[in-house]
């Protein structure tokens, strides 16, 4: 084999895989979107054997050779081709430590897990819920064990999503944000409280429907490659490579806001992965590197943009062309006092940016329990309901608003809620770095995004995979992150709105 | 090799090319439904792979030696094993004499054919589709010449579609029924015509949806295993196997009608698909053994049972009940005679069971000529006039209401266009033969579709493809088809409705 050869074939292996992402992909999005009910079972036979090849493919003795030998002439290597190498060669590694068997039964486990959560929650009941995510935490731990035996199991879980991440570097982020959070939650309790009637009311799917592609549009997102669809948990999936993208939403028919909110956030994430440098598709390099970067991407169109005054008053015209009866009496400023009113509540996803990192934090309080073998996940319920009454003070009246709203921890995503409050600092501090050259206030009065956009391809998308996520993000920063840009930011923010 | 072995590599084969049927079926039926519109080349990138991949899966050393050896144990093997083997070692013979630059550079094709069709389509411009269109046909060209050298090209494609079909057959058949459909239109056409206006009006798009899910609840459809999307051209897939089915339809705001019986068409394609034995699901005796049984099923919902009077008394309360201002001042009499209304038109889909013949025959005379050589493809749109104009006295406006109206040629499917005429044919027979057990006008007008599901289950559909059309028919039929069944069946009915 020579270097021309051995890159042919890592070639074609890397679009080989894709192909097979891609129809997992789809199958993932139908199954979440339009696939009937009673078809779980149907599609977990087809994912198992999916998987299975998947399996193979990245493990197999053809390319274990070909990675050893590019591996072994990496000098020769552009830079696009070391990381692709080092990224395919690490991955190898560590799946061959995870048995077959042990990766079909996992895969097969989590179809079935998504269709319980959704029964689970429908009728709101955890115990249903509970077999299949004890397994899911019990398959967690085995695969820690094998592939980091010298780790913390939750270690290995939160390195998982954000390379280089650990419980320590989590203990301490969560205690500088409480810090300050805590004490400014409490002088907001005590202020005069704002009125978001405007965002209550009757508001129709369709118009709902309308008024989240108009958002699509303003943010700059080309809908001929990137789809709106609807679910029980909004989420964002890229089929196959970045030249196809779908977001999902989920309408309420009380509060617009929530799902203006959940585009505008998957919207984020959307852009982020629609513009992986091209020459990406169909490799491992392509879409975003780490979940704490993507959520800084999709926390940062959601509420640094999208919950900001500038962007409020541009967006007001548009909210009640959609929603002309249901606006009728109220003014921009309504709104935004609205959509950024603090108070702590239950469910993550609809929550204020103040409160919001606190919900991450009960989970990841739990997670780490649980991983440690402290907790067990029969009395999950019980300890979720315990922490949200301890850290948000509010009492959880049953499991669907409770330990079950998330569609994490049935997809087996342990250790992913931490990038969510990590990625909403690293966006307050990318914030900063980019007024120095945009002039963001204008571009949203003026909806807009594209030079907003412009700075964040330069900065982080165009990169795709190709630096680590402290790299990629130290280097657009400029310096090191620091997370008092972001309790600065809630703080300067919400004593104007508050007057505290 | 032991049989034993042998029948366990086999099956795990069947299971592995179920897999990539199911992920193929799910990325088309994406892509007709919801993909965003500039994704063709991205999904074409996975496509190609998988399809690789399956030719792969399907001509390998592995399997042709497993093949050969069940080949030659047959005696061994009970019927439904014989008959998978039988299937497979045929298909494989056949897969083999296809190279595979050029099955893989096809497949390619037919997903850029989709995308370049849909817009020749709404620009309403053979031009644009032509080039691709003729490609199609010189790979059918091709395709025949590889399979079947010593036939008719042609002729190839029919038995593709209707094992044992060929032109002769086709003449013939198509013969028969013009000598009876001909003077029975041009009698019509002399008679007091129909008032069709109650089908006409303004039906948004969620009261057709809410009626049409309502229709396959009606018809027995379990909406647990068989979803209902929106298309462009209304079809009927199934996902890895028949515990997964969807159909589309095509909601036309003017015409609740349209979508009405596209749904109950579909409806009856579903049914037969989802009611193969269930054993027969992950094998390749799952779903329907040819598309001329297949039409015969979804024609008979459609038009022997969708259009009767018995149905249409049953069903009429609940069409007012989601068109209730549209419905006013009409009967359910109103109702029969507007969707009989026989009329000479220029679409194929929304033709009436009396002229439907004639659209097909349009097609095949075209098929037939372009595959002979005899026409070239870019005269197809002008051929296509003159003889809508010749079989049935319309001048056809534009390519889009002509030529452009069908999306079967883009898929690839040349030859399928018989099984509609043939289809239809069936039904009336089976139909026939059906009144002998079951009350049917009763089961109709209770809307009891039960005991003709039942029937239909026991005599077409729990065989999937254990046997050959023409066996199942005549088992069913109890006698040799008989297309006079149809004739006859249409000027009783007809004679009735116009007073001839």
């Amino acid at each position: 084999m020579n270097l021309q050869e051995a890159l042919n074939s890592f070639n074609d292996w890397q679009n080989k895989l894709s192909a097979y992402n891609h129809a997992m992909s789809v199958i993932y999005y139908d199954a979440a979107t339009v696939a009937p009910k009673k078809t779980a079972a149907n599609r977990a036979h087809a994912l198992g054997i999916l998987s299975e090849e998947t399996y193979k493919l990245s493990t197999g003795d053809e390319i274990v050779s070909v990675l050893e030998f590019l591996d072994s002439h990496k000098e020769e290597l552009n830079e696009k081709e070391q990381r692709m190498v080092y990224l395919a060669y690490k991955g190898m590694k560590e799946m061959k430590k995870i048995p077959i068997e042990d990766f079909i039964a996992y895969q097969e486990l989590l179809v079935k897990a998504d269709d319980v959560w959704h029964k689970a929650k429908e009728d709101s009941d955890f115990e249903l819920f509970r077999p299949v995510l004890e397994e899911i935490f019990e398959y967690n731990k085995k695969f820690a064990k094998y592939c980091a035996p010298e780790k913390h199991p939750y270690d290995y879980c939160l390195d998982q999503y954000e390379k280089g991440l650990n419980m320590e570097k989590c203990d301490e982020f969560f205690a500088t944000l409480k810090a300050r959070i805590v004490p400014l939650i409490k002088k907001i309790g005590e202020a005069e409280q704002v009125d978001d009637s405007c965002i209550h009311g009757d508001f129709d799917e369709l118009s709902q429907e309308k008024f989240s592609l108009e958002l699509m549009k303003i943010m700059g997102i080309d809908l001929g490659v990137c789809g709106l669809g609807t679910t029980e948990h909004p989420f964002t999936t890229s089929i196959g490579s970045h030249h196809d993208v779908r977001i999902t939403t989920h309408y309420q028919r009380d509060n617009f806001a929530s799902s203006m909110f959940s585009v505008i956030h998957e919207g984020g994430h959307a852009l982020y992965d629609m513009h992986s440098d091209d020459e990406f598709a169909y490799t491992n390099l392509d879409g975003g590197v780490s979940m704490g970067i993507h959520e800084s991407q999709s926390r940062f169109y959601e509420n640094l943009l999208g919950r900001s005054e500038a962007f409020v008053n541009y967006v007001f015209p548009k909210v009640c062309e959609c929603f002309p009866n249901q606006m009728k009496g109220y003014t921009a400023h309504d709104l935004y006092k609205a959509i950024n009113l603090v108070t702590p509540s239950l469910i993550r996803t609809e929550a204020d940016e103040v409160t919001y990192c606190l919900h991450v934090m009960v989970r990841y309080e739990l997670e780490k329990r649980v991983m440690s073998g402290e907790l067990e996940v029969k009395n999950l319920a019980n300890e979720w309901n315990k922490l949200y009454k301890e850290y948000l003070g509010v009492d959880v009246p049953n499991d669907r608003e409770g330990v079950l709203q998330d569609s994490h921890w049935s997809g087996g995503s342990v250790g992913y809620f931490p990038s969510y409050a990590l990625g909403s600092a690293y966006g307050a501090h990318l914030l900063h770095k980019m007024r120095e050259s945009v002039d963001i206030e204008k571009c949203l009065a003026e909806g807009n995004f594209e030079p907003i956009n412009e700075w964040n391809r330069e900065h982080i998308w165009k990169y795709g995979c190709l630096k680590n996520p402290d790299e990629l993000l130290r280097e657009a920063l400029g310096e090191e992150f620091d997370p008092t840009y972001f309790t600065n930011y809630l703080e300067e923010k919400y004593s104007k709105i508050y007057n505290i």
